[in-house]
């Protein structure tokens, strides 16, 4: 967790600002800006100087989200931060104004600032449907608008293996939708976590298993189990095979790879909607189950596998992340493990965030955010008005709560109605995870504040959906 | 009603047909089409010959879609159709394809096609957001593709009013959004109307009136019944004032202009919704009503307000189409009037549709088909289901019901979500209005050929979204 304290010249008003500051302190008194004349600099006191990559190259990047008309001009006039950050430009950004002349203001303003939560996600999938890199790119750029920090990159599952492995190339050959068009190359890979990066954003890769695995198998022999049909192999096959020694060697060297390529601390495990019904057909997996003591108890099996998985993720100095169902199997799992919520909305998640945290477990929170269960009218109410912490327990159980994600499930979602179905929908659950709860407690107050954002986010380039009727003074013009 | 008898080559797979042909008889006959060796051109028989410039329009813009890597070659080889229609180009192109080396087939195919209901319309709604022209005409474009043939264009509303009138400029200067940048010139008008008809669409433009009326009152004083609290105005207005002389020469000037900027012979003038409490309040209104003989039925005082619309609508030659509630408050309406079915879903339409028609009116229905109506899953198959003709009348009540129209109501919906919202969830009830309802009566047989339309729709550019899990050769790439 860290603060801002800056001291800017700005504001507006407080309706151009999302998601809204901890502390905001507005004066009428203004100042032109004029782009001929202004540039960006670190003050004395910031742990960061010049020659930070990722700051260097923010300043230019909101030089021309700040002044479009001049995104080529030089700078010259000087805007200082005590303690420079991705979200601080950004807030600062929200805060000049071009009036109708064209000439840019910003209003005397005081800011306090720091994130609510420290994890603040988004997830796309790519396995349901392809996102071609260019969706993505585009995702992150409106992220950081909203300030999210997560990109998690559901990146396979089921119905398709997009992601080019170098050691199994095999599996996004036989498993992808397309081994040539529709994969992300290493080079595709790094771009996106570069370009993350630069926008604050971490990585978080998920390869879930053993469900959701069917495309695995089609380029990994012996990985998946076969389903019986009475005595004989039916000709299906099921979650990945949990008795073979070959699984664990195989998924050693999945991980070791992803670790060497997605860079950051976390690795998310997956582990949810386990169908035992192949697993109690196949006699293999009967037997190892009476050699192992599980009886009949499947959920014993699972954790099994599981506890393998996390201990070789472990071994590569990476903190794992798995969905709610491996905490509810209590699998003996690492105690920095942290929980994924992902079921019972739109109450019970309250009772598993009790329970998770109880027992002493980080917890990120997905349930109410499932921003792909689209709805008529303004359902981003919905997103806005949940409490992440509204459940009893005590202080230390609170503090596990690390923050939450919108999920973007792709069974009916691709690169042609990902944006105006994630903007500005998600940038309501994205002030829940920033802002302060009591001061954000309004949701019809919320609501003109981000109506401006949802044009903002239009004059960014980004295909917003409007929240009601209205109009915005730059329309989208990409059709 | 016309028919067409094709024999073309033809046919890839049915799959590739939407909507489905009356009668479609294939071949695995094949025979390949060079490009660059390839024309159109009018049989003898045709009533159309050169210099019919919707079709000679048709045969470049067909070309390019039959070969977009040869839009610029020239034609030699020849394909004729007994009877030329836009509709039947559209089939043939979906009947042509490419194979992976590059080459273009089509399969002998023989093809009886007519459309089962005559109107088949959609409706957009520029007055709740602002929708630029090239979003309309992109609309247009993916129309066609459908094989719709009514743009109905609900241009004004209670929001703004973006039409920018000849005779009454005000109305767009002080109703639109913005005088400048959202309103609808008359070249911009003139521009949709000529787009449509080259791809056999007709414009249906909608003046809504007495009630949706309140950005008409902006830019023309004395139009809305102004709203008393006790004895006094309250500064607020109603719905149009229907006691006053100037509102009926005002309405016949206005309509005099839109008979002759839209060439249709029909004109839809609204009548829903209209709130009688601000006319109860006024003592104006109150004295007309007693004057009338009305007494204290205010339905009796709009049907007289419809009464006169329609009637001076009938001395422009244009036939009126009217939402259902002119029908529900029983006015004495011309019989050539068209009603408008909105309300009742989802059952309650039919017994509408039996008390229209037999009352001997044409009608339209759109009330199962309002497709802003947005919720999680496949909801196109709930498009494709309605059976419009299933209530109880006689056969000639059941030819009354001219076809049906998709509304996209925009409180919701700009040019950021429209595309991806109506396609291709229109193109459901598309096959509806086209094909025989014993032919398309199975839907999951339906999918699979409405999941590969989807994909032609983007190989064509559209932005159509996605039914289901899977993918296009060709994904959407213009993110």
């Amino acid at each position: 967790m860290y603060f801002l304290f800056i001291i800017i010249l700005g504001l507006h008003s407080v309706e151009g600002v999302w998601p809204l500051p901890q502390s905001i302190t507005s004066s009428p008194e203004r100042y032109p800006l004029n782009p001929q004349a202004f540039y960006f600099t670190y003050g004395s006191q910031s742990a960061a100087q010049e020659g930070c990559s990722v700051l260097d190259e923010a300043f230019k990047r909101y030089f021309s989200l700040i002044f479009p008309d001049y995104s080529s001009g030089r700078f010259y006039s000087e805007v200082k931060f005590l303690q420079w950050k991705n979200e601080s430009l950004e807030t600062f950004s929200q805060l000049v104004y071009q009036e109708d002349f064209g000439s840019y203001y910003v209003n005397k303003t005081e800011i306090e600032d720091f994130p609510r939560f420290q994890f603040r996600g988004i997830l796309l999938d790519t396995s349901r449907h392809y996102l071609p890199v260019q969706a993505i790119l585009k995702t992150l750029d409106a992220m950081a608008f909203s300030k999210f920090n997560v990109f998690h990159w559901h990146i396979v599952d089921d119905p398709s293996f997009p992601y080019q492995s170098r050691t199994f190339p095999d599996l996004s050959a036989k498993g992808a939708f397309h081994p040539m068009t529709h994969i992300y190359t290493q080079l595709d890979v790094r771009r996106v976590i570069s370009y993350a990066r630069m926008r604050g954003i971490r990585v978080l890769p998920e390869f879930d298993s053993p469900g959701h695995t069917q495309s695995w198998g089609k380029g990994q022999s012996d990985l998946l189990t076969p389903c019986y049909s009475g005595s004989t192999p039916s000709g299906t096959f099921g979650p990945v095979n949990p008795i073979l020694p070959s699984t664990y060697k195989f998924m050693a060297t999945l991980f070791k790879e992803v670790s060497s390529v997605f860079p950051d601390s976390y690795i998310h495990l997956g582990g949810d909607e386990v169908n035992f019904s192949c697993w109690k057909s196949n006699p293999d997996v009967r037997a190892f189950m009476l050699k192992m003591g599980f009886g009949a108890d499947f959920t014993k099996l699972e954790a099994y596998y599981m506890e393998n998985i996390v201990n070789l993720t472990a071994a590569l100095n990476r903190t794992s992340i798995v969905w709610q169902d491996v905490f509810d199997y209590h699998e003996r799992i690492p105690k920095d493990t942290v929980l994924h919520i992902w079921k019972g909305v739109p109450a019970s998640y309250e009772a598993e965030l009790r329970a998770i945290t109880k027992a002493g477990y980080r917890v990120l929170l997905a349930a109410p955010w499932y921003i792909n269960h689209i709805s008529y009218g303004q359902d981003w109410r919905n997103y806005y008005t949940v409490q992440p912490l509204n459940f009893s327990g005590t202080e230390e159980q609170k503090k596990l709560v690390i923050g939450g994600e919108v999920c973007m499930w792709g069974e009916y979602v691709d690169a042609t109605n990902l944006t105006p179905r994630l903007w500005p929908r998600a940038s309501a659950a994205a002030e829940r995870l920033w802002s302060d709860e009591k001061q954000t407690s309004d949701v019809d107050k919320a609501f003109p504040r981000l109506k401006d954002f949802r044009c903002e986010l239009l004059r960014r380039g980004i295909q917003a959906e409007p929240l009601f009727v209205g109009h915005c003074k730059h329309e989208y013009q990409g059709v």
